[in-house]
């Protein structure tokens, strides 16, 4: 099985080189993986604009990697930007979004999830998250860290002690009994991991549950359902013979 | 009070005036309203793919208007595609979408309702569409004319003969008691106001819904909350200085 | 278009006149608006008990207001008390409830709202008006002024500063991002206006919003589903000549 | 333990009797029930209009009845109209509705139930209904028999294959496992006693199930809830003497 | 009519003694009501491990008392557990949960309800229960007494103390108008009835209304659906001549 | 990482063997897999009555599991019958339902699903297991196969295409994008994956989708919260040594 993760936007290539390593480490030994990253983009996803800025570069992306061979794809952003047109211009490749494995994952294993975000700004989008995976039942609460993402690493100490309070107010007072980071940056700190050894509950960090749930979907023999993700009807009708035909200009008419 | 049409891609000029030419018929007469088209895009919107390609020049194009001095703006397809982003980016001009401007009306009109969508392929859109809206509970049904969208026109006998018959299943099988069209071109074919004499129950035309919306929203003194669509963070932190400055490329780091 | 905004019960004349004055300067350039009272029932509604005493008297007046040729007639009262009954011996008029007016307006604008009611004995009434327009989940809170509508202008100043703390809680405590005065005494109080401009989030004026809805339908072609709102089968088969037939008295049989 | 059944509207003297006979033989033996009726308001009740006009004089009939000493009163209409209104002006005296008092005995024998209606007209009040019962989940389907109230004994063999054939299909397709007759007049007919022998799955009857509810929560020692239906502000403050005066007249003031 | 109460495990012969007196104070004059217990099982049900550790003894026990001729057996624990395997296994017999009834009868008496619970962790168990009974909208909160209910009748005043407090907070916090009591063995301790006399507002007794929810039942003629409890299919197809025979051995294969 | 797979009843021991064999050809090469039975128990289970009858057995076993170091214990009954009891009982291993990793998996891949349940008796079970699964918005169908579970191999072929004609249905008539299996016997006869052949949407086998979800789970360093299901509160408190003096005997006390 070879796995592909994409970072959708144009990342720094050292910090590039060290998501890479990270995930080599997480992967499983029966199991291959690639990071690559979007020439083009947000320099982080932080509101709404910045996860719709992301799709188009990344959805030309994910469409060469699909012809590569990769078995799935895993989107580099917990919010899942773009996932339902990813999934309708691939055929045979997985796509996976963080945010939706992690979820799933928190609900397999309590009652009451808590998500916990870089900021406030992307709060709706993370309650839209959780109810298109159908959870919203689930879901204690959603509650912000409000420290912006390029500066998490900055004093990683402050920042996890400051995970730390929030998510026992999430387990006091909103009731939860698992806990989702909703944010790659905090994975690849390793903050979920502490955090839980903290706690006694559940952490869920949202690269390393995205990378094995793509195994667990392709171990199992399943891919998206091309049903629920229909091809645009221009492709799937032959009317345009790519997707960037589907793009087109005022003088090209 | 000024309002404008945005249609979010490089639709015909004809056709761009011929549109033009309809919404100052419909609109009332205390009310300006210009229309403009985004000069790059998708054809047309059949797939969630061609929504997110259709966002960030509509995004930007949706910026200098605000600038402008218009009091509302409305999104020209019936999907409400990057409705999130640009009240994100706007900071005094409402942004008005044509199928949450219609879900509403049509709920304010009976006890369901059920949504005429062009193709198949934008049922799940519809779908969410409407619990974005928080009226899942009032959907009576979605159902597909099957008919491209560039093709509504060709016949147009025949296309409202078929959307009479379908939206008659939809009310005796499905219970609805109102009907939405979600599609700008059917409602610039003006489907709608026959289909309405024809069944005898609410039928929304979602280009003359959002137009009154739009007025009905402004002249309540009313526009989208700040609150719950805030400024992309970078920008309200003055780390960027306009949106333009939110998307990079590699070698620009 | 001609509009009547119905007060469903018998207020004082001299404040009959007051609020038609401010209707007609809320009213757009092309509209007419009537204002009428009921001449019989609650003086103020504050229970469910007194929303009913309203209805029968009132449904009589909206029967003949129909008649006399009006487009739409707005309920006086943000409960919409009636309103079901009202369109169902009503078939060609619309009739609009600033309730769902204002909760749809509110919708239409962010992800949750609050009610800001005059007293605690009505919340159940702004509960249920909720769950009936289908908003149940953009709902955030409901919270009560506990000044009888009666009184709520004998100290303007201090009304309003009690409204704008306990708004500061559903924004903070809540999470609002939207407030809906549900009180028509508020609504022509000018309240909602000074509200919004020291929140800086919106708030719905009833009074306002209702007769924009009107003109929003109206001008929209719409009117509410005669299928969702049967006319009374004795009425509709013949049984009886006009709604008063529909009330008996024991000698009478 | 003493009951009270009200007939909310002028029923004929010689049915009110004959009623009253079938509720002597169902209630328990150490019971005692009266029946009395309304001098006017609708002949029967068939559309949300004709409910608003039942309650204000049974609202009256039910405030005497608490201060004659009755320790419940049950509204004898299967639509429970004017429930909320009753309960606010009785503070010791527990008030029952049928339709509330049979949702409820369904959901205690299976996982989901339908409703039959007399008329297709009120079927908006039997989903409104079972909402307010908090029961929607359970809810299988509503059907209409479609056999006016006032006829439905002309043919008693007839209206009883007619429902046994309905409700057949509601088990069938709609996954029914008990049923609810939803009208009175049903209920005196013995229709729900020779249904269940036929069907084999439990169907319940609103008379006698509302005689048992009231026995069950009386003598559970349970009255409804005063924090829930607060008595209208101006009696509860002394405002009023009685809840005649919260009716006003125009020349009264 | 002739009831059976099922205490689920071994308890004490002189406490089933005291329950049963208490029973047949309660119960109505025309119903016959006796008292047995399980041999085996756990002995208090704190965790929904000792819930399923009372299940195959209690089965069969409920199994023989049907063929004694019991019209229904009340199981003697207020989480119900097994209810669904009980009414498999009967087919004339009534079987009725405390938990079940008490929810049904809150319901009915107002807007929300708050359940109290003897410890933490029985909670889940509480919230499956009013899922179950599809009454998820109608919760306000769940609190737990965090007395073991082994030992709630070591200070009975200190137990009612801390019960007013916390079930205070429900009223005032989570919004409840009435409180169910969720512990057989409070009921038997009358601690609702002084509850509700100190808070003003219902509080129901699961024992009682376990008892009253029979009769209602019974005396309304109905019984749980053979069609929603299905008997097991090797009984129903004569695979196997008792449930016993349902229990297999390795040995015996 | 070492996994188990605890068939909840007594087996034959070949076709112990044969499953042993089919689960180690599946699980990942880094990861080891034993198969137990446990001695006593239902045949098959195809009733309330029997997951509740496989449950203290199987909790003995898995709590002897968990002290023989295992990782992970998988269920084998896509039932989960008995989850909540083993996770409160187990400290450290995680405790895998095949139903729940099976409807987790089916949302993860499309917008709603249906699940194919060997027989009639068990769909209330399968709609509850969905509803715990916190995913009752992604239900399209529950369709019965009505063949006994220990008849599915007796004809492989015809069982196949029984299942292939239920599924179109379901696709067509249901709306599903995917389909669950939720049957262990129909998992270890490799029908899922023919009938994903058959239908090129995803089908899920509940015996390999538990393995990878184990994985998956495991590998993500996560297991079920011990806040969410928390030990038996006599245990926690150290008032009984172990889960066997949880359950007592009338002549033991």
């Amino acid at each position: 099985m070879k796995l592909v993760y994409v970072v959708p936007g144009p990342i720094d290539k050292k910090e590039l080189e060290r998501r890479g390593e990270i995930l080599c480490e997480w992967i499983s030994s029966d199991v291959e993986i690639d990071i690559v990253r979007v020439e083009e983009g947000p320099a982080s996803i932080e509101s709404m604009y910045e996860e719709f800025l992301s799709i188009p570069a990344t959805a030309k992306k994910i469409y060469e990697l699909e012809q590569q061979g990769y078995d799935a794809a895993i989107i580099g952003c917990a919010g899942d930007p773009g996932i339902e047109a990813y999934r309708e211009i691939t055929t045979r490749m997985l796509v996976v979004g963080p945010g939706m494995s992690s979820v799933h994952a928190a609900a397999m294993l309590g009652y009451r999830f808590s998500i916990l975000n870089a900021s406030l700004s992307t709060i709706p989008n993370s309650y839209e998250l959780v109810r298109k995976a159908g959870l919203i039942e689930k879901l204690a609460s959603i509650r912000p860290l409000n420290i912006p993402v390029l500066e998490l690493s900055n004093d990683r100490t402050a920042t996890l002690e400051k995970l730390r309070r929030i998510t026992e107010r999430a387990i006091s007072e909103d009731g939860a009994d698992s806990i989702v980071l909703k944010c790659m940056s905090m994975g690849f700190l390793h903050l979920a991991e502490d955090l839980q050894d903290a706690l006694g509950i559940p952490v869920i960090n949202p690269v390393k549950t995205s990378l094995m749930a793509s195994e667990f979907l392709v171990k199992s023999g399943l891919s998206h359902s091309n049903k629920a993700f229909l091809q645009p009807p221009k492709l799937a009708q032959c009317k345009v013979q790519s997707i960037d035909e589907l793009y087109v200009r005022v003088n090209s008419k």
